[in-house]
C-alpha cells in the first residue's frame, strides 16, 4: 500500500486568487457593463521588448538547421547567459558572483521551492508576515513545520513587517536556521535597507543559518543607496542564496527563466557534522530533476543584456512605476496612507475605517470597479492592508486612481 | 545551524557520461584525425519540425502586441495543449483520459522526480535494471534508499530485464509500494508486451502499489500490439501515473515539455488510512512549485497535433528508425547478438566475447572511431551491454553499421 506525503494536507486551501475570481465574476453578473480594471494579480501586461523577440525569432530559425540545431543544453544554463549575467548583475556592480555560481532555472517560484530538497528535516525557518505566500506552502509540504493553528502554521517564526517596525523585520529571539527575506517585498513594496541587510546577515554567520534572498524585483529599485543584491553585504557569500527572474525585468512571466546563485563558499551541516558546500548539492539536484531552461528562452533572456535590450528594459520597468507614481500620488490625495511604490510595482494601502482587507475589496470593487488583492492573503500581519499593482497600461492606471480619489473624497467629505 | 539533506551523500558519482567524454576526448587527442561518431548520448540531432517553428514565431509575435501578451498561464497547460494532448493521444485510441488529468510541465525528467514530493516516505521502490538512472537517483534523494553496498541501493527492489526473461520483468516477490516501468526502455529499446503490463496492473491493484510508466518513447512504437500508454490496460487509472514528453517524438529536447497523467480515481493511503486522490495533490504541486510550461513552448507543442506537424514528426521518427534498421541489419551480420531497436531509436547489443562494456567501448572507439554507451552504466544488468543510438545523421548510422561490420567480420575471420 504507498502512502502519500501527508503534510500536503496541512495546507490551507489555496483561497485567495480563486476567491477574488469569484467575487469579480459575479460582481460582473450583476453589472456587466462595469468597467472593471484588474489591478490584483501581479502579472505584466506590456509587450516582450523587441530585442527578446527578435532573439527568440533567430534561436527558433537556429533550431531549423541541424548545423544550429540545440538538443539537451546544460543543466545550470548556457555560458552565454550565465556570463552575461554575471558581468551585468553582479561584476559591473563590483558583486564578486562567478558564472559558475549562477544556475539557470525556469523560474523562481520553482527554485524557491526546489532548494528545500537540498535541506535537511529540521531546519526551524523564519518567513516575513506578510510575503509571497510560495515560501511558507513549500516549507509545508516539505514537513518544515507543525499544524495550521489561528491563522499561522506551528513552528514558523514569523518576522513581521509592519508601520511600527518600517517594513525592517526584526531579528528572531529563539535562533532560526532558514531566513526567508524578500526584497523589493512582494506585497509590501517596501524595501529592507542596507543596515537591515548587514544585520540579517551578521545574524545568520553568527548562528550559521541560511539566507533565501529572494530578489524578484531588483530592476524595480530606484535608488543605488537600497541593495540590490544580498552580496553587496559583506559576508553574505558565506551565508546567502539569491533568487532572481527575468518575470518581472523584461515581462518573461509567460517565458519562464530566472537564476539562483550559490556561492562557492556556502556550507550546510551534514548529521555527522562535516560541512558540505551547497553548490554541490544544488548542481546535483539541477542536473538530476531538471533539464534546463529551454533554449530559445535563454536566448531571449541573454538579449535583455544587448544594449537595445537594456533600453528597452529599462523603458518597460519605467512604464510600470510611471503608474506607481501616479498612485502614489493620488491615494495620498484621496487620504490614504500608502508604502511601498518607489521601489517596487506595488502601493500596499492602509484599508480606510478600519475596514478588513475583503471588505475594502468588496468597496473598492462595487464603488471604483478596481479588483486589488486583500493584504490578509499575505500573511496575517497583511489584515487592514490592501496590494494594489502598477503593471498595467498608463490609461487604466491614471484611470484607476481618479476612481478611487472620486470614491473616497466623496466618501469622507 | 542549518542542515543539509544527508540522502544526497548516499548518490553514487555521475560517472557515465563524465567518463565516456573523458575517454572520447584522450582518444582524440591521441588520434586527432579520427572521423568519431557520436552515437552515445540519447539526443535527437535532426531540426524541429516546420509546424513547430512556425508556431513559435507565431507566439513569439504574438508576445509583442499587448492584446495578444501572454503572461502567467494556467500552470497546468493551456487548454489548447491539453485538449489537442487528450484527442490525439487519448480519445482517438479509445483510451479514457480527460483533459483535466493532463498535467503539462517543462519535461518528463521533472516531473519523475517531482511525483515523489506528494508520496510519503517508507513506500517500498521497485525499479528495473537497467533503467534510466534518473528513477533510481531521485528515490535515494528523497530517502527512499538505504545505502549503496555492492553496486546495489539497499531497500530498493530492482526488476531485472535480461535476456532469460525476455526483458519482460517478473513481478516481486515481496510487496511493493511503488513500481517504475519504462516501454519502450531507455537503454534496452525493448517494449513490455500487452501480457506483462496487464499482469503490472493486477499485481497494483491488488497490493495497492502505484505503477509510474515512463512512455517518452512510444513514437517509436511500429506495432499496434504493443500498448502505446498503460491506461490501454483495464484497471490502469485506478493504479497509474504516466509520463509522456515531447523530447523524441518532436526533437524537444532543447525546447522542454511533455506532460503527466494523473486519472482522476487514482487514490493513495493518508496515515489516517484515509484514500486521498493523487490529482489534488500533484495539482497543488504543480500550482505551488511551478509555474506552467513556456507558452511558446507549448504552442510549439500543440503545432505537432495539426496536419503538417503530425506528417513531420512520422518522417522525423522514420528518420531515426531507418537508422535503427540499418543497424540491426549490419550487427547482426557482424556477428552480434542485438535487442530493442524495433519499438525504439536504441540498440541494444551484446558485447562479443564476453568483454565489459567498459572494455568494449574502448574497443569501439579504437577500432571504430565511434562512441556508444556501456550498458553497465544503467544498472547492475547492464554489465556485458552495450547501447548505440540511432539519434543521428543516415550518413553517420551507415558509416557507423559499415565500420561495425569491417573490424568485427575481419576481427572473427
Amino acid at each position: 500500500m504507498f502512502r502519500i506525503n501527508d503534510n500536503y494536507r496541512k495546507l490551507q486551501a489555496g483561497y485567495l486568487f480563486p476567491e477574488i475570481a469569484r467575487r469579480v465574476r459575479e460582481f460582473q453578473q450583476a453589472n456587466p457593463d462595469a468597467p472593471v480594471i484588474r489591478m490584483g494579480i501581479g502579472d505584466v501586461t506590456e509587450p516582450l521588448p523587441e530585442a527578446c523577440r527578435q532573439a527568440l525569432h533567430e534561436a527558433v530559425d537556429e533550431l531549423g538547421d541541424r548545423k544550429t540545431f540545440h538538443g539537451y543544453g546544460p543543466e545550470q544554463g548556457y555560458a552565454f547567459l550565465r556570463d552575461a549575467i554575471t558581468e551585468h548583475d553582479y561584476s559591473r556592480h563590483g558583486i564578486d558572483i562567478r558564472a559558475s555560481e549562477i544556475f539557470v532555472s525556469d523560474g523562481s517560484k520553482c527554485d524557491c521551492g526546489n532548494l528545500l530538497d537540498i535541506l535537511g528535516p529540521g531546519n526551524r525557518v523564519a518567513i516575513s508576515d506578510p510575503v509571497y505566500p510560495v515560501y511558507l506552502d513549500t516549507n509545508v509540504m516539505a514537513g518544515n513545520t507543525g499544524s495550521w493553528k489561528d491563522g499561522r502554521f506551528e513552528g514558523i517564526v514569523y518576522l513581521e513587517l509592519n508601520e511600527e517596525n518600517g517594513f525592517q523585520p526584526a531579528l528572531p529571539e529563539t535562533p532560526v536556521d532558514l531566513i526567508y527575506l524578500c526584497s523589493p517585498n512582494n506585497p509590501t513594496g517596501t524595501v529592507l535597507d542596507r543596515k537591515s541587510l548587514e544585520s540579517w546577515v551578521q545574524y545568520a554567520l553568527k548562528h550559521d543559518s541560511l539566507i533565501l534572498f529572494d530578489a524578484a524585483y531588483e530592476a524595480y529599485i530606484s535608488d543605488d543607496s537600497v541593495p540590490r543584491s544580498i552580496y553587496e553585504i559583506e559576508g553574505a557569500r558565506k551565508c546567502a542564496i539569491e533568487f532572481r527572474s527575468f518575470s518581472k525585468t523584461a515581462g518573461f512571466t509567460g517565458l519562464r527563466c530566472g537564476w539562483t546563485v550559490v556561492p562557492e563558499e556556502l556550507c550546510g551541516t551534514s548529521q555527522s557534522g562535516e560541512r558540505i558546500p551547497l553548490s554541490g548539492l544544488w548542481h546535483r539536484r539541477h542536473t538530476t530533476r531538471f533539464n534546463g531552461a529551454s533554449f530559445p528562452i535563454q536566448r531571449a533572456a541573454a538579449a535583455i543584456y544587448t544594449d537595445d535590450g537594456q533600453k528597452q528594459i529599462r523603458s518597460l520597468v519605467n512604464h510600470y512605476m510611471n503608474n506607481a507614481k501616479v498612485l502614489l500620488t493620488e491615494l495620498p490625495a484621496a487620504g490614504f496612507t500608502v508604502y511601498g511604490g518607489e521601489h517596487a510595482p506595488y502601493i500596499w494601502l492602509k484599508t480606510p475605517d478600519s475596514m478588513t482587507s475583503w471588505q475594502f475589496f468588496d468597496a473598492l470593487l462595487d464603488r471604483c470597479h478596481i479588483v486589488g488583492t486583500p493584504g490578509s492573503g499575505f500573511g496575517k500581519c497583511g489584515e487592514g492592508f490592501f496590494r494594489i499593482s502598477a503593471f498595467n497600461s498608463s490609461e487604466n492606471a491614471i484611470q484607476a486612481a481618479q476612481r478611487i480619489r472620486n470614491a473616497w473624497s466623496t466618501a469622507s467629505t
